[in-house]
């Protein structure tokens, strides 16, 4: 019997509650938990990926909570004053409005740390290999948006679909799921990654909603979940949550 | 024949100069290589044990390029003005001060991301392991530093000893050298670490000769030379080069 998403949402939770951090990061500690804030959607993607294949959710949840600090990472840094200057993230003060510049730039940098210690944990060097080329892709992402160049799709592929890519990929990677069967998964994930990014855009009023209007860009948001749905049927697993997922990705309100 | 301390810094810096990075870091390839300056210590330390147990210098780059990315990505991050607000580093402007801060926090990030990229070149996930442990003591540091908090022992650990002991243990790792064999040759790094922060202190009038004086960090530095040198002597394997390499940073005057 799969759990349901928002079982596995406090599945992780409760993991990030938890998470003992590296000792010798003192005081950092405070900013850095500080900044694991949010709704848990990549985490969710990793645990359902690994329990449609059948493997132990204890055994995901690292995994998991690693994508979810690359993820805090980045927006720690990308709300520096340097970059987008970003005082609120979420309704509450950011991490440098709360805690100070130089405690943001370190919390982030800890954050990746923690990140890649956490991926380390599998015995195979594969989790954190999915960890590191997103993570290179989400800089390079930043990179572009900061010189205002790259055009919409190649923002979004790095800055938000390579680690929904890598959501699924640590889950099949902690499962030492042979390559050859990673790539219906891959696809699907693109799928899921691009129907986040527009229906954010659509919640946002910015992004897509500029380039194609409310209407076209609700028309792309429904073809990527009719697609990401249509990647899920040939996977031989058991991709129930998966698709409920997608449902919940596309009806979203927040 | 084992090569001598100029030799393996002059690979280093070849490996360095070709090293291709990740493409879709773009332009921030240039403050990228702009940030990876310096005398190579580590990634010498890194080959010339690799080199002491037999083991092919090929094998041993990636993971010596790896600490140094490590060491260059702390520097760009610690000169940032919300930290040390260093304008100059070796006599030329700092990464954010030629670049610009945005820049600077990217080009930290990177460096971070593409070390670990290499350091997961290998089969085994310990050289990876080795140095996220050094990563994350070094961010600790740090934040010790930045709250005036830690006494000199515990901030050099942090600071410097650990990313010595990784390029020790970056090493061992890539040799799959057994676990039970690292002990002497962590004792061995942590005597380094300690000879080359006292001698750059000296160098710099700061640290330890605040603390005990310039007659005193000689003796420290002496101390600590000898130290290391009993230290390999059990080892069994050829130290003659980090044998001259401790007389070296002992006898360093830059």
């Amino acid at each position: 019997m799969s759990l349901r998403p928002e079982q596995l949402r406090a599945l992780v939770e409760n993991y990030l509650d938890e998470l003992s951090l590296t000792a010798e990061l003192g005081g950092l500690a405070e900013p850095v938990r500080y900044a694991i804030g949010g709704k848990r959607v990549r985490p969710v993607i990793c645990l359902a990926t690994g329990d449609a294949l059948g493997l132990p959710l204890d055994h995901l949840l690292p995994a998991a909570a690693a994508v979810e600090l690359i993820h805090s990472f980045s927006l720690v840094h990308d709300d520096l004053p340097a970059l987008d200057d970003d005082r609120e993230r979420r309704g509450e003060p950011s991490v440098w409005a709360e805690f100070g510049e130089a405690e943001a730039i370190l919390a982030g940098d800890a954050l990746v740390a923690e990140a890649f210690r956490l991926a380390l944990t599998y015995p195979t060097a594969d989790v954190a290999r999915e960890l590191v080329g997103a993570t290179l892709q989400m800089i390079g992402g930043q990179w572009l948006d900061l010189r205002g160049e790259g055009d919409r799709d190649e923002l979004h592929r790095l800055k938000t679909g390579a680690l929904f890519s890598a959501s699924v990929g640590c889950a099949l990677a902690a499962g030492e799921v042979p390559k050859v069967e990673r790539e219906p998964w891959r696809e699907f994930a693109a799928e899921l990654g691009l129907l986040f990014q527009v229906v954010d855009d659509l919640l946002d009023g910015d992004g897509y909603v500029l380039d194609v209007g409310e209407d076209g860009a609700r028309r792309l948001a429904d073809e990527a979940a009719e697609r990401a749905h249509a990647r899920l049927d040939p996977i031989d697993a058991d991709t129930d949550v998966l698709a409920a997922i997608v449902d919940d990705l596309a009806a979203r309100t927040s």
